[in-house]
């Protein structure tokens, strides 16, 4: 049962269905999408319950968009992605997060909004998954230079 | 007949067909989507051609992001929004801008992605037109505290 009410504060299996941890970062996580649609789709969630940008302080939102350009360039070099889309939509699903939707030439939607559907159109084994959090880890180290 | 090759940077006919200028922000222009199916929908669009986030300096992505986040929080004050969407797509026209949407409940779109179409759904008089701008000025000062 939700404590909160909010998945991305509860971590529960609501959460754990839709994405898989990939790393923490200094205010936010990062997650792998199970819906892999667009290879190296991700998640990057505030650490902390806000809804909108202009509620952060200007520490905050420093150090949160200081996490999502590193996560979209470490998402882009470790799939060599022609562009990235950024979107934070939470209508319902308020906890501030963007998606990172790496677009492809000649690939899914490219050249349109990406399709933000709750249902998952490309699910993949544990094994591909790892795989795809392995690169992202990896590109992730390279860009923060640790 | 296009200078750059871009419209964000040769603020010509293309551009102004689909957008109206609100007002010049520290690192960027804000702009009122002519299309108004989502009453008070803008872009905000970087001073500069860049095409990804992670191509920005630390300076210019603080500065841009304080842009998007006032800009958003105008919006929200001027039409009493729900919730605000914020999405940069870019696979084709690649300047760095953001689509700031507001969202109502029970409105269009309510808890899915916004449509972003080309073609405008819901074209307004000018007189409408400028009645918004004028709305989103006068919270641009107070958020601005100037």
């Amino acid at each position: 049962m939700s404590k909160t009410g909010c998945f991305y504060c509860d971590k529960d299996e609501q959460l754990t269905n839709l994405m898989i941890e990939i790393s923490k970062l200094p205010s936010s996580i990062l997650y792998l999408n199970r819906d892999q649609t667009h290879k190296g789709r991700c998640i990057i969630a505030f650490h902390s319950h806000k809804r909108e940008l202009f509620e952060l302080s200007e520490v905050e939102l420093t150090a949160f968009m200081k996490d999502v350009s590193i996560a979209a360039e470490a998402i882009q070099r470790a799939f060599k992605a022609d562009k990235i889309n950024y979107a934070i939509y939470g209508d319902l699903v308020s906890h501030l997060h963007f998606h990172l939707v790496p677009k492809y030439e000649g690939g899914p939607e490219w050249g349109e909004a990406f399709v933000n559907s709750p249902i998952s159109r490309l699910l993949m084994k544990d094994s591909d998954n790892r795989e795809r959090i392995e690169g992202i880890l990896e590109q992730l180290k390279i860009v923060r230079g640790i």
